[in-house]
Formats: C-alpha cells, structure tokens, sequence
C-alpha cells in the first residue's frame, strides 16, 4: 500500500469531522498520540466548563450551586443515554467509578434471578470484570462460569451456547475488547442470554462514544462503562451506568446513602430507595467530574455517532492495511478482528520486543498503549486522531521494526 | 452581652489565622456565610491547581501524567493523616465517596469479628451510616443494635456500656454529630469498644480538618469522612479511609478492582490483593479531586490543626454567647453542647419557624443551613469564618427573630 503524508493530510482535508479536532486543546507534543482510548485529549470546552464550575458555581454560590448540580447525575445520564446508548431518560446515571457501578449492578442484576446459581464472564474481560464477579459471585454464594473465547474473535454465539442455561443468572461481557478491538453484537448476544432466562451486564468502557449503541432497542438489562476514553471527560471523571427501567422497581443496590434515597433531604429515620434511577446513587455527586462529563457528551452529540463511528471505521482499515503493509514484513501481526463490523476503534498489533518498541515509540512522540506482554494497541478517537497523526505513527513504526531487523 | 461591629472587627485583628481567610477565593455576596461545614470555601490554590491539573498534566502530558497521579490516593491519603488524622503512612486513602469508604469499611470491619452479630450506631446519626449499616448488616446476617443518644449530649459511656457485649462485632459512631455538634472523646470511646472486644468505625466528616484527631494515638480501627467541609476540597470531591496497619493483613474489602491488585500493571488472571493500604482502593483514581484535597490539606497543616481548633473554640463560644444573650429573649435555644471541649465547629440553634427564618436570612446574605424541622447550624470554619461574618450574622438573625415577635 502507497500512502503518503501527503495522502494522509487529503484524506484529513476530505474529513466531515476534521472541525472538531480544533475543539480540542492539541500542543504540538506529543506528535501522535493514539491512546485516547486510555485517556481522551481534553476538550477546550471542558477546561472552560471546569473554571465555570470552580471560579464562577463554587467560589461564587457555594452552598446555593447545589441548586443546580444537585440533579446533574441524573440529567447527564440522561443526555449520555440519548447521545450514546440508545437509553431514553431515567436509566441511566453519572456517579462513582466504573468498578464501584459494576459491583452495585453485579449485585442488583444477581438478585433479579433468585435460585439461578451462576455469573458467566470471559476470561479475555478486563480484570477488574472478572475480579468483581468473582467478588460478589463469593458473597452471593453464587459460581463463576468461565468462557475462554479466542481473543481476536471474542466471545461468540457458540461460547455462550456452551454455558448459557438454567443455572445461569447474570452473563457480564465487554462490547468491546480492551485488547484486540473485537466488538460484540449486542442486540444479538442480549437476545440470546435472554432466551436463557438470564439477564446481561454489558461494559461500554471502549464502546461509549465510538461506537452506536442501542441498549433500549436490544432490551439490554444493565450497562457501565468510564467517561475518560471517548467521551474525553478527564482523567478519573466518574463513570456512567445503566438500569432499564422495567428492571427499576425490583433491583435492590447494596450502597445506600443519603442521595439515593426517594427524598434525600428528609434524612429520614428509615431508609426508603428513590423509585426512579437515583435509586442507584450512593454519595455525593463528584460535580467537576460530571460537568466534565456532560461536555463531552454535548461534543459526540454535536458531531454525531454515526459519523463518529464511520470515521473510526475508516481509520481502523487504514491502521489495519498499514500494518499489513508497512509491518507485517517485519513481522508484526494484525490482532484485532479484520471485519471491520465486528472491530471496536482500536486496533491492536502484536509483535516481539512491544514493550521495547513502546518505548522507542514514546521517544520518538508517538504514544501508544503498551499491552503485557507482546502487544501494542493504537487507539483512534475519531473526534480527535487525525490521518496525518495516523500515518506518522504508523511511519514511526516502520522505521523501528524495520531498525529492528 | 453586649458586642459591637468594632468589637468583632477587633478580634478578627487580633486572630493569627487572620491571613488565611485572605488565600480563599471570597466574594461580596453572601455576606456572611456559616455553611463551610457543608462545602467550603474555595481556596486559591486549589483553584489554581485544577488549572494546572487540566490544562498543564491533562492536555500537556496526556497518559504520561499518570505517573504523576497514580500515587495520589496514597500520597495525599497520607498528608491527610499527617496533617489532620493522627495517622503515620500508609494507612489512608483519598477515594471515591464517604458512602462507599463507609460501605468498603462496614464489609472490612466486621469481618474482623466472624461469630459476632451486632453491629451497634445510633439513631441520631447521619442517614447514610444508618442505611449503609443496615445494608450491610442485612448482607451479612447481623443485627443491627440502635443506640438512642440524647441529641445534644450525643452517645455517652453509659449508652454504649448497655449495648455493647460479646455480640458486638463493630460500632459506628460519628465523632462529631452533624446536627447537635457534639463531639466525642475518641481515644476513650475506642478503648470502651475494645473493651468489649468489638471494633470501631469512626465518621470523621464533621471533626476532619477542624478537630485534633488522633487516631493511631487512640488505636481506632477504621475511620472515613469527606474533604468538601473543613477542608474545602470542593463539591463532591472525593472521601477519606483509614484503616490502622494492624488490620490491613486481615481485611477484606468487597469492591476489588484493578487498583486494588498486587501489581496493578499486570492485569493478572487471578486476583492477588495488595498487602498496603492499596488494597483497599477499587477503581481509576479522581484526579482532579484528589489534587483539590492535596491543597485543602496544605493549608490545614500550614495553619495547624491545635490553632485552628483554638479559633473553633473562640468562634463558637462567641455563637452560643450572642444566641444566650440576643436570641433566647425570642424563644431560640442553643441545641449544641455547652462545654466547648464537648463540641465540634457547629452551633445548632433550635427556633420556631426555623426554615422561614432560614430564607429570610439567606435573602439578607447570610448563609446558614436549615435541618428539617426545627435547627439552624451555624458552621464556623476557622479558616475563612471572620468575627465580623459572625457578628453580622447573628445581628441580622437578631433582627429576624425580633421581627417576628
């Protein structure tokens, strides 16, 4: 494949997004940076916001701001459902980290399905996943079920076939990989834990914001997912998560607090769980973090997730055909799914010395991810990757596994 | 008495912690404010470190600034000790909410003490530590065991020697009650609770950063609180833990999460809990929060925590005297206690029409806060409560009160 730096800034040119990269506060360092499926670039309108929460809500209303922040968990799980998951209003919230929304979703998904004995999870899930079930499978005194998929495959219809069945109870499984990319039919794969009786537990942390996501649509029962990848909310910002609301009624959380209750400033003397999705909430809202949040979702939704998603796919083959082209000589495999249908927004390599090569990486101003032990994932975020950022890294590349030889 | 504007103004010239009022950002309007015991004020250098945060390690280092804040939950968990808690190294954590620390701390606590049942609180404490331990004891198969303290005496020896037993496995107390303002005498009440083989689980939110407290001193078990009030870290910014090192071998927590893991980076297939106090983390560090609390704790310790008690004293001393000698004629009664070594930073003051007199005072610019049905509190934050803003205050609370005779 022949593609110039030149090509690359034509297809930048020809790019209905390339506006919103400008939206973005870029510095010229580092030259690429293809890990904004770890930690998204910043959007200059969350700095802004950020000050405004601080300079102007905080230090100049104090106590009387919570006036307006009070219902933030709330209104922007709202606009993240509308913008990103397909979820009308009242399913969905912004509090807490993605591992503390698993555990109260884990536990609220469990006590949906009383006398059923097992959590299925894959092996290839990201080890938080897979801790948290074991955790809450020991204190529910339920079982783990493990499936072991093909990494770049992910978990196919055959591996639940395999599992799925009376005793099953709750299946947990990411939508996307965190490492080869591969990307799950969720409407199908939520149909079939279904038609086992079962309910599902999706993780959207490298879905949410790339991917279009129809969680009303496919009667998904329970979602989380981080707002620091694709929604660029910053680093640690609070996660989202999400209860379909025929499920509300009946799900019971194990972290109650003063804001989940169905009137917070009663302080009552006996606990009674809101009857809406606050019932989900815990403590105090994190109020920069949501607010920073709430930008980045106005952003995916200004540009849209089917641009977003049209875009990560034309960078992936792109990133995809390059590697062929330029690495695989050297011996660098494709290990993410080559179906773009079935491909999340990065791409993952696998090749010896990764870890070295990262390294060199690093130096040279381009930032990957380095995965233990022999892989390198190349995250493209399509509001903000460029081609040209593309094409340098992938040129970088070449000329360190070609120096390698 | 009889106290003048000048008077005030004579004290506030005479305070050593004068200065520090002038490091928070502070405008015109409200012009007297006595809710810094719900969310304070927002000091400078916290404001100018949230710039720095995002715009410089955020936008400028991407990813790479991580390893600037992987370490924050411990580094600044233990300033915090240093500076506020009593606590050598290694034994806080800034973290996710008080909601969920208290949940994490319930869970550790009483598996401390296997063949226990009873986990002892008192009514008048906050909802959330009496919903949590109900959540938790319900989890659990305990029993909940109530104390029913007078309000402004708060739990006293005598109510915990008719609880405590061999069925006590854990007690939760509040060290200061967040609406009476009663203080309890920490060392004494751990050594009651040891006594009867039990463990304690202190809720420091209304004694961090405004009361000496010691834990290690006292040999506490388990505390939590939040850095929004005394220690000004801004809306929602994320809580403290503390576990006693003696314990950190034999706790479990119920939330593991990837930053709970022996070796965080290894993403290994089996969960290994660290052996630090990082075990007790869950997931992605907040880290704009957590840099809000590094600030608030600076300024702690820059001004002390024995001359910021001292000023807490003189501050609400000179509360319970004005409400004795120009509110009392009007029926309002000081419903905190009178001994100032038995009292926290908070005057709470009892009065017909509590919450009409609340919005008059709020439409006067004088901020206190209103809890339902009765009681107005009146927080005095030593570092930016002035004697003036609380002889405004009260006169204008004067004049309400008059009025509505």
């Amino acid at each position: 494949m022949s593609l110039s730096y030149d090509d690359a800034l034509a297809l930048d040119g020809a790019d209905p997004l390339a506006t919103y990269r400008k939206r973005f506060r870029i510095g010229d360092d580092p030259v690429a940076y293809l890990d904004g499926n770890s930690l998204g670039r910043p959007p200059e309108a969350t700095l802004q916001r950020l000050r405004t929460v601080a300079e102007e809500q905080w230090a100049g209303r104090l106590i009387g701001a919570w006036e307006t922040w009070v219902d933030l968990p709330v209104d922007v799980g709202d606009r993240l459902g509308a913008a990103c998951l397909g979820a009308a209003a009242g399913q969905t919230l912004i509090a807490d980290s993605t591992t503390v929304n698993l555990y109260k979703v884990l536990h609220a998904a469990s006590g949906l399905r009383p006398g059923r004995t097992e959590i299925v999870v894959d092996d290839t899930n990201f080890p938080t996943d897979r801790y948290l079930v074991e955790s809450v499978a020991a204190d529910r005194g339920l079982t783990v079920r493990w499936i072991s998929p093909q990494l770049v495959a992910g978990v196919t219809r055959d591996d639940l076939g395999a599992v799925l069945g009376d005793p099953t109870a709750v299946v947990v499984l990411s939508q996307v990989d965190y490492r080869s990319g591969a990307l799950l039919d969720l409407a199908a794969v939520t149909a079939q834990v279904h038609d086992a009786g079962a309910v599902v537990v999706w993780d959207l942390c490298h879905s949410a914001g790339v991917v279009p996501i129809a969680l009303d649509a496919a009667a998904a029962d329970f979602a989380v997912g981080c707002t620091y990848k694709y929604l660029n909310a910053g680093p640690g910002a609070p996660a989202f998560l999400y209860v379909a609301g025929r499920h509300l009624p009946a799900v019971r959380q194990p972290i109650p607090g003063w804001w989940s209750a169905s009137d917070m400033f009663a302080m009552a003397g006996t606990y009674e769980p809101a009857t809406s999705i606050r019932k989900m909430l815990s403590g105090t809202a994190n109020v920069l973090g949501i607010s920073a949040v709430d930008e980045g979702v106005e952003l995916i939704a200004a540009a849209g997730i089917d641009a977003i998603r049209a875009k990560a796919v034309t960078l992936t083959e792109l990133a995809v055909a390059l590697t062929d082209a330029w690495l695989a000589p050297h011996g660098v495999e494709v290990a993410s799914p080559r179906d773009a249908a079935r491909r999340g927004a990065h791409v993952s390599i696998r090749l010896a010395d990764a870890a070295a090569v990262t390294a060199q990486l690093i130096a040279a101003g381009v930032v990957p991810d380095f995965r233990n032990p022999d892989m390198i994932r190349l995250g493209l975020s399509p509001l903000t990757t460029s081609y040209a950022e593309l094409w340098t890294a992938m040129d970088t590349l070449r000329g360190i596994v070609a120096g390698l030889r």
